[in-house]
């Protein structure tokens, strides 16, 4: 109990060391020769890079409730069932089905020009006029706070600069919420992202009961930038919003899974995947065709090998991570009998790029485990295990006491082109991605194999 | 005459050494202590970065004919009259007059998606209807000719990996003339550039006499790539153009200029400048608004320091570099009974990022001079001199014989923002802007104050 507990609020509860094999820390040597044909199979060609740039290509983005996504979902369950993988199948979900619709912003003074902009997941239109109005630009909802009178009728602008995405998306999840209190008519943020070359990158946003919704969304870097300074400098800054984003009733989709199946234990379950839809701009290629892909090649893979663990692997394409999580709380709801016997539930949503290690949320004793399969990594570098992590569509088991991993990557510019149309395949490396379908497949194997499953924290 | 010649074709003259100052050898010395006070000058505050920012935020781009670019050339003569500067003029230069207009192109198959794209300057637009016709991707102009029975009729996109400027562009300004010989119907370029965010990079573009002429954009290297995928999956690639792109007749501009007298030698000139318009996108930050400040921010410092130098400094806001050229060559016109009298031109447009030096061509007496005046220029990195360089502004007066520099920097992201949405001024930093006002005004002193004139190569 020396080690400071992991924020993962998934881990609050106490943690007591379980019962551990005699050869935990023999795992390094004990799996060594499988984790090394592993590795080497899954850098021996890029059939990973080829099928994820298959999906974007064919289908595009995919956001939830859009036939796109369900029949890119058809071509996975297609194609899982060509590799021969077990269970192949589709579980039923209900998604929020919000439509973009046409849209635009436009600087109207000081001098007209185009805004790129983007509205955030789940807001609403503007009236089919538009709306034009002052711009009051702010650094922060402090700021805000102290300007309230000035936001009246106003649009407000959070012109926030990127220290780390945390702190950045406060603004476009609340953002609309706080202008709205203020009395602003409607809301932009600067886009969440480190580097802009006029990109504008899109969202979940949210409203709440206690106060009227406005329009919100987001322009770039740039523009954010330089209507703040036309303002520091006493011009009148005028902008005009025309957005037709709208809400349509939920839609029917699915989570699409295939397994594995285990040699001795088929009841106990070591899941792993990432989310298949998208945002509706770029390909949605690193978040997270590229997780999906490379879970499922993972197992595809062990499959390839002859390598059946003893516990049964299963690669889920969890839907509508982006916008309501439904696939993930969907997942948990269909199969809470057998959750107990889920040994560790793996998540990769951060993009594919090279891979570092895994975060992991669960007992000492997991963890202690973990940190001995992570040695089987290092020959690529993706050995780091740290204490937190997990993954949003993984979140709901994770609470239901599922030992929680997250894929950890080489992650510098995975926000240059988080959720814009600059999330394309081509900004993806075949040997990298390869990477990450080793990193996946030795810790999902040898977590399937141990003699013994992961112990759990006491509930 | 041991040094290899310059590639310059304005140094293509026989070089001969001339007659040395005895101190040559010390200029690095006598000079040191202006040279160090006109660096901590130009380092002191973003005195340089504001005017920038002023410029490009109050007026935006400026391409040549427009509205735009007069009233910022307005603005830049009425500063340098508040700057006390001599002899504050226009000179008249009629410049063509290219509108973008509306534009569109759409993927039709194998399925609907918008591709940002970007007329090319000097395109003619398509029939009202737009075009709608079948791709045929090409890797460069010698696939295109292997293939040119397949080019009948089609649109032809060049998907061309950016390897430098110099090869990438060939397509850009040749493109059209090339896809028209071989019986296209419009022609797509990979915008040139090194990197992308969904970026579509704009420039100029040539016809010929010798074939038909036919619309000719760029799009972004996201989406040639993505085309050039399918097609060589065997599927279909449909595109519809709409480009309302024309030429209007020549427009009156002018070059603009200011100079700080010379206290002994007036009629001897060192020039020195960047170009005032732009493309019609961004906000011509670093092409070429930070070239045009940087050295009219060089010589506003010499005279706030008294530093007059022997012989006149000279700062020309060119114009009409992009498209034309005809600010440079009316420069040369105007000034061509002085030019024998014109010690150096200067040029600073490849962007105000960190400078490194300056590329020179001249004789190889004048080349030993200006070395010794680089070194003036290593406390701030600054003083690497390369053999051949100038600038596009400055090479009709370097073709009679004027000695060329151009301003060398760290242009690692240079191409990044060229010509597209994304050179805005937050690109820069004010630090290093002021460094390239330092070593501009720094190079430009010694030049105009040296007891001889730079020794011209011999016609």
């Amino acid at each position: 109990m020396r080690r400071s507990l992991a924020s993962c609020a998934a881990v609050a509860a106490l943690l007591v060391p379980a019962a551990l094999p005699a050869q935990q820390s023999e795992i390094a040597t004990s799996y060594r020769a499988q984790a090394d044909r592993i590795i080497a199979a899954a850098l021996r060609d890029s059939s990973a890079y080829a099928r994820l740039t298959e999906l974007v290509d064919r289908f595009g983005p995919r956001l939830s409730g859009t036939d796109r996504l369900e029949r890119a979902l058809d071509w996975v369950l297609m194609q899982m069932r060509r590799d021969g993988l077990d269970s192949v199948r589709a579980e039923p979900v209900r998604v929020p089905h919000w439509v973009r619709g046409s849209e635009s912003a436009e600087l109207v003074l000081p001098y007209p020009r185009r805004l790129p902009m983007l509205s955030l997941g789940g807001s609403i239109a503007t009236p089919p006029d538009g709306i034009t109005a002052d711009v009051l630009v702010v650094s922060s909802f402090d700021e805000l706070k102290a300007r309230a009178a000035e936001a009246r009728g106003r649009i407000v602008l959070y012109d926030v600069a990127f220290e780390n995405y945390g702190q950045a998306v406060a603004y476009r999840t609340n953002g609309a919420v706080e202008a709205a209190r203020a009395g602003a008519v409607a809301s932009l943020i600067r886009s969440v992202t480190p580097y802009s070359l006029q990109t504008p990158h899109t969202g979940a946003m949210r409203y709440d009961s206690t106060v009227g919704r406005i329009p919100h969304a987001a322009i770039t870097v740039e523009d954010a930038m330089l209507l703040h300074r036309m303002q520091q400098r006493g011009e009148r800054v005028q902008v005009k919003l025309y957005m037709e984003a709208r809400s349509l009733p939920d839609a029917p989709s699915r989570n699409v899974m295939a397994e594995l199946r285990g040699r001795e234990r088929p009841g106990e379950v070591v899941v792993l995947g990432g989310h298949s839809d998208s945002w509706d701009v770029g390909q949605g290629a690193m978040d997270d065709g590229g997780g999906v892909v490379a879970a499922w090649e993972a197992v595809r893979l062990l499959k390839v090998l002859g390598l059946q663990p003893r516990r049964t692997v299963r690669v889920v394409a969890w839907v509508n991570e982006e916008n309501g999580l439904r696939g993930g709380t969907a997942y948990r709801d269909a199969h809470r009998a057998e959750l107990g016997r889920h040994v560790a539930a793996i998540e990769s949503d951060a993009g594919v790029f090279r891979p570092l290690g895994f975060g992991f949320s669960g007992s000492d004793a997991a963890l202690a485990v973990v940190e001995q399969i992570g040695k089987l990594l290092e020959p690529i570098g993706a050995g780091a295990i740290r204490r937190g992590g997990g993954g949003a569509d993984i979140s709901p088991i994770m609470e239901q006491g599922v030992p929680g991993l997250g894929l950890n990557v080489d992650g510098e510019r995975y926000f240059w082109y988080h959720h814009s149309d600059a999330d394309t395949v081509d900004k993806l490396d075949p040997r990298e991605l390869g990477e990450c379908v080793a990193a996946l497949a030795v810790m999902a194997y040898v977590l399937a194999e141990l003699p013994e499953p992961l112990p759990r924290s006491s509930p």
